[in-house]
């Protein structure tokens, strides 16, 4: 089960592509809002008892002073994937991206692309399935597709050389 | 009394400027290692109990992605004041000023110069002198001697104009 | 009283939230248009008689190359809170950020996040109630509504996981 | 197993800590020069091969046009931790974080602080330790260390308040 | 013959300007989709036999982590034309630019401006011009035009002086 | 006559250039320390004055949130060349620039390169040789100056071609 | 007179404004469209002849790879003043900016913001101003009308303090 | 033969690399001192009679704002290489950077790495090579030796894996 939370609805758009991506890959997974800066208490809970529920990757995602994915990396020994979120307030996402990627040593969030929740939801899937041998199938068909999808635009191209998009 | 936390004594050497401006405009503090990432429960008690113990006002100094001037204003309704501290591991600065400064609303901090450990100080006194006559006069009195050394620089020049530095 | 002073009626959208914010928090205040570079001598003028006039706290919002925040901080001993606005002739805010962050040892400036007016109205308010109980219980009041709104944020997850947005 | 690679011997000095970090929480390591521009076709066999050699995780250090993790990230389906390193040619560092962290949708690489390899270590042992109790516990252990060590800072500071740095 | 690559139909419409310009030049070009991170092994491939079939000069375009023009250039001696592409996922094309720019000693990449793929197809007509008259004639007629055009803006502005855009 | 003016002594040596470049091209000039920050009276008096003291330029050196060159900017209608200094607390000298640089519609300030205290004697030079014959032809012998410097390294490079720095 | 020059009639737009605020303040100036890359003689020409036509100052605006201010002020004594155009092909402007303002010592540009070409029309006015009382005068009833456009802003915030912008 | 230009001799360690490398890959070259803003006619001169006097690529190093590369590649159609050099007066090497990188359309330089003068020298022969069998396979023969040195210290690293650096 990999837990995906993230610090107000305004992010779901962004962290949802993480929940299909794992649904695709054949992973479980729950979703909450939980804020750093407005529920520090639920936070705390949240990541303590992670293990304990079940949960074997956590994906945070946050924007500008994104302190989120570091702090529940504070608070459990599980593997926390950071997605910084290029919110309204966010200086070109320059402060969500170096407030997650940044951590001191000790404390490692895997930290992904600007937006990168698709990619959170496929490294959970790596994490888990470095251990599970179905989720690690499933991985290498997902590869399989992105070749092709190169192979058809390939063929789109080649079919409409003169064509100007 | 004025309360100055950091999360590590490699961060003392910047902090300590805030607590001898403090001394010198009069006003009490006292001085922890506090750290959000490795002691997040004891941040969390620091931040509660705060106001109770007499507190005022915060100073929290911290580099890289720096959580812990943001979280301990999350937990207190204090103000807080961050000093972005250009660590060893930070990426000339930026991240510790954004992590610090680009606070979400609903929860705000204080964010000083890098390295600015000494303003965070006299801030502190200002915050403590809007409503205290002893301390806004220490302040008045600071103010003239910043004036005054730039009056002694001026007399150098004028006295060594043609000298070469 | 926190006085609210901007450079332009440009910056009014932005700054008008510290004002909501401050009459949310029972804290009364003023606002005008003051120029530190069209009006010099209405700044020093406002700065000199702020503290006599009742002002606890200033709150001055800029854009571009922002020099109001630290010049009225140069010129007064209260508490200035400085909130860069991201205007229209800004290069994506960094200058409005470094302009007022980067105050020399001396001259603190409370520094905000870009466009971060209501958290300066927070900020004023936290001044104020660390020596005022009443401002302070709206304080707390505040941060619990808050927390309220992450619960009810969580409600809707709940009720409706599979919805896409 | 983790695979550790990166691109140049002088990456080793910083690469070394993550090996480190990976003895002292049990996990066992290897260790290989691999450059993507320079032994591309090395690369390809080592990223093909690495699961059913039996890594569980790879650990890739690179600087400036940092190529190697996202490629070898490419090439398998086994989670692949960038650590991006600030090398002499670097653009103070932001290279070799931005040509890591970008990664696009499909391949995504667990990007760590600049010159992170420690933290490179903890991560792969918790990926590990996501499902082998082991693993987990010495991640437990290690936490209270980090908590001890702020701990006798803190004492540190209580015993000599008054001593500048 | 030169050869254009670009790792997704997206980057068509930028790429694109660099075959028309070649046809202007009288440079014969094919195009093409490979993408470094989807189709490793066909990127192998396309760069190990483009010499032998024929092509003088690769221009690869790629945005966000671009790695497609430093792989194509590490596995062939041709001269490869890097075009950093302003995609949707980018940083405000930093992040294309530095991993594109940022090669490390001995295998370069002659890097273009952001989206700069008209440059991209002069300076590949250049390379072939350099050694072939009929092309290098084409060139010096191309630069002609330029400042015919203007010289045509300078008339239109004297046409029209006081008219205002 | 030009008036040269600084924050801080620290500032002389970047700025005694500007000064040194204004004797060689035969114009006089005056320095002082004038704090934005530390005087802002006396800086008022100083620009206000400056016209009727017989200067026809200004040039303001000052790093960190620079506010020195606009301030004086805006109570003068003589021209102010900034000198953005790269002072011990700037950001790599960024905050320096734009706080100088930036300046809204209205108030110029002839921005130079970080630390190019001797293009401001230069341009102050020009401006005082736009209508000044005697400076026009000091400026013209300067620039020839530049130019032999460049024919003698032309020639050590061809006298010594194989030798290696 | 005061000579404008840009790239290509797409900076006009911008460039406008510097000849408006010229004929507010009473200055002549002519316009031409000069590109360094595109007609790099006719630049040549331009420049070396500017102080004979009667030139006194020269305006030069250009974006991204920004040679035309620099490259114009290596070839004449006047002073010449950059405009840094945020064209559509520039990195957010910093590209324009940098090319521009960080000209080698000997060769100064006087650099205005970003777009700021209304300043540098201004900026020309206060050079031809410093030795002309006609032009000086016109100037500082400008800067009154800065003054009473504050007084103006200020005035409708007072009428209408409820209102919401 | 390729021409190997510099504004100063001070840029002579850097660029001398190029001229290394073009020796061990057998291209003839020749060198000198041309500086875009203290010799423009110099330049001019250098650029449009570089054909004819037989050179068939051009390499140019310049920092700061860097017009030398851009500049030349006005003047000729042979194909430019630009080196970003990380000058005394740089800004971190991004003002060189972006002053070469940025080019309009219409005006292509090959732009290196800063400070990348090494891969100039490789990139000037691979363009040679492109039409010249025998400096063709002298480059394949330098891309073995590049694969043989990592190979080199693989073997290092696995005869002392226990060694710390």
């Amino acid at each position: 089960m990999v837990g995906i939370i993230m610090g107000s609805l305004s992010d779901r758009k962004v962290m949802q592509e993480a929940a299909d991506m794992l649904t695709t890959l054949g992973v479980a997974w729950e979703m909450d809002i939980v804020s750093a800066h407005r529920t520090p208490e639920k936070m705390v809970e949240y990541a303590k008892t992670a293990r304990d529920r079940g949960l074997r990757v956590i994906i945070a995602g946050a924007g500008g002073a994104a302190h989120l994915p570091g702090m529940v990396a504070s608070l459990t020994t599980l593997p926390v994937i950071g997605v910084p979120v290029k919110s309204s307030n966010s200086i070109d996402g320059w402060d969500s991206v170096l407030s997650i990627l940044q951590m001191p040593a000790g404390v490692p969030v895997a930290t992904m692309a600007l937006d990168g929740a698709r990619n959170a939801g496929i490294l959970a899937a790596q994490i888990i399935g470095s251990a599970d041998e179905r989720v690690s199938q499933k991985l290498t068909q997902f590869k399989e597709e992105l070749k092709e999808k190169v192979a058809e635009m390939s063929r789109q191209l080649t079919i409409a050389p003169a064509a100007r998009p």
